[in-house]
């Protein structure tokens, strides 16, 4: 295997497409906001990159198992096209990182993407009664039209920056001409988020003028919902300090 | 030293061999498994692998040093030609598990490989009554043969996919064309565990069609036990927690 | 992108101009010190240097990204010509911290600079009364002439070494034929300290012979003082330990 | 800067010379060795060797910076023609390690080396009444003559094998053809050990048949001693167990 490999599935043939970067993160938000992009609407998968750059890994499921890749799909979101990036890893090294999301971009460019959406989470620490979308662009004539679709942009958030592949689809993605975005919900920090998801999805529906329909989404948060409510009770019944028994968990 | 050194000892001529790979991992079952049927069966030593991608480290037997190195055998299995890939080291990083599963699988084909059987262990986090062995595999169709020979597919396992070279085996093997599984035979994860190694065997034995002497396994099994019974008699006799004793020991 | 980025903003005509470098690091004693100088000056922001050794990461201001880098500015102190380096990241690697000062010492070569300032703090793990500026240099008769101005050279400081940019400055500058020293501000360890950045910044002043305001590091100063004082009334508030509360905090 | 950079001072003319490593490793044992060799007879400073593989670091003396590197001696040790090599640092990443210890024996066979010895401790975590000094070799023939030379070679000792340069020496040295040995002075482990370093020194005179004056080393033991006591009455003041104030000491 070379240092990277892109397989190509099919050439699409997108109008106007906008790319939105899904990948594991704080909360698994972006993943589940752009996993759920991919299960709700007709989609082609467009290609799959492999990567030395990956953690050494495959996922099993029932039985068969998959090696750590990122995959682009086409989405017609309600007729507005989709380039969907999504994938079980991030980089494993630091130069990983920018090298994967060049090739991300490469791709994204090759699919004629100018304009690119990163979606995550942004961890509170503490449980969201109403889960606000933080904002981190490209270039300042971005903040405006994205403010009037609901995303927040603070003086000191998010404080460590974005790290990750999400990161770099600003900081890379900007230098090569993207208009980017990042999309952050959010989120505790303890827990899958399905709802912070939403939050995110809200706002990028908002933005690109589609809708989806949340049910699968909601179910899951519902889900989620219940395993809180029994840790919860199992933390009243035991002696030990909530914190110690909040894990993450998903 | 270049980045991979293969060094051939033999031109092996083997019918239809079969890439067994067993290196260190959980419980060293895949090592014990792999090492027990070199020693058991005739064997050519058909090649070494050397790369600055194993830990910089020597072992020594006898005042006698070893570089760090992985092992390929010819090994005629009651009729069966088997390929068996043993050592002492996995990779040091994450790019270099790529590459070294590249060598290997490079090595295997150029000596006739089509099939490759990855041995290891799953841990559970529990002492083991009966040993269970389960699989994973690079094309759904081969679930089912195996499923024959005892193997145990499950929705949910192994839960964190397959890591290192036995994950790439099937990841990388698989996107070459080989019939990958990975054997994992289930151990407490504490303890080097010949019974899993059995385990492991016994379905390969049942899927390859061949049979092995377990004598030495079982005595080494035997001595494992010996020395948990030594160690549940050290832990009844302090006030310390079983938990804070149980240490890996091999 | 490449492993190493140089964006050229302007070609500056210094006159025999000095490296001065002020990296993240313990107390952010030089990052403080390079700042404020940027900041008192006219200044042309020459070159922006952006590498995969940065970490893979975007820092936010007002919601816009900025892609990990290094800055170089062309600063007119008073006469005095300085090449000042700053940034908000060390390199994420070992060999990355080699490769990425050798692109800073390319940068500062090619504008004319034969002398290197180094910027940094030294921790001594307690509270600073009078802060003092050891000194650590690339050849011997540089000594001197620092002493005059004020540098202390001790016989086991600094205890570990210079590490990172400002130990390869020296290390890598000094083989180049640079004339480089390091000057490192005592400094607790806990606090980001612009006190010791203006101890530090007497001592470059008197040894280049101009000056700056420093008001605006004063009000830092104040500001961190109040920090600290609220954190100790915090800290005979509770029952904890004053150590159990030191975190390093900016 | 290349990835390595090697400095030739001299071309030295050795009749049949033993390379000698110690570099830092367990309780300073082989570098306190070595150090000792270069310090106690007439000496070529031969070369030295940068890279950056090494840690990005200054060690600084009296003021005065020196880039991490390693140091080619030639020792005429009563006659007898040595190749020591030294340096305060080992190679920061596993791959580093075996390009290091190539390079190291690049140099060694330029400089007609054939022989050698990397010197090193072996930790035994308790304090030593007679210091030992293990073996490992890279051919079995060796085992005799260093036995006779007072070395002792055991069955699972070092248990872990031999890690970093001394390790590679053995493995990556015996794959070119040196006849190379590791000798590994017993100590604690917890301090810096000069009656260790002193063992091994002995055993490599009694080998290579040369004397050497102990008095600095002896001297360096008893100011270690000293610290020693001084650290047994303050554990005896405090209460304090012992092992929470065992540091590593030097």
């Amino acid at each position: 295997m070379d240092e990277f490999d892109v397989i190509w599935h099919t050439e699409p043939s997108l109008d106007d497409p906008v790319l939105v970067e899904g990948l594991p993160g704080v909360g698994h938000v972006g993943k589940l906001a752009a996993d759920h992009l991919v299960d709700e609407f007709e989609t082609d998968h467009v290609a799959t990159v492999y990567s030395e750059h990956f953690p050494p890994q495959v996922t099993v499921e029932d039985g068969v198992s998959k090696l750590a890749s990122a995959e682009f799909h086409a989405v017609d979101a309600d007729g507005t096209d989709l380039l969907v990036l999504t994938g079980d890893q991030q980089a494993g090294d630091g130069p990983g990182h920018y090298r994967l999301t060049t090739t991300f971009l490469d791709v994204a460019e090759e699919c004629g993407c100018e304009t690119a959406y990163a979606l995550g989470g942004v961890p509170t620490g503490e449980l969201i009664e109403e889960y606000g979308v933080v904002g981190a662009v490209s270039e300042a004539s971005l903040v405006g039209p994205l403010e009037d679709a609901g995303v927040e942009f603070r003086d000191d958030e998010p404080a460590g920056g974005v790290v990750g592949v999400s990161g770099l689809i600003l900081g890379l993605g900007g230098r090569r001409g993207f208009e980017a975005a990042c999309l952050m919900g959010e989120t505790s920090g303890y827990l899958v988020d399905p709802k912070s998801a939403r939050a995110v999805l809200d706002v990028l529906c908002a933005k690109l003028g589609f809708e989806v329909d949340y049910e699968s989404l909601d179910e899951r948060a519902d889900e989620m919902e219940e395993v809180m409510e029994k840790m919860q009770e199992m933390q009243q019944q035991s002696t030990q300090t909530p914190d110690d028994d909040l894990r993450y968990i998903g």
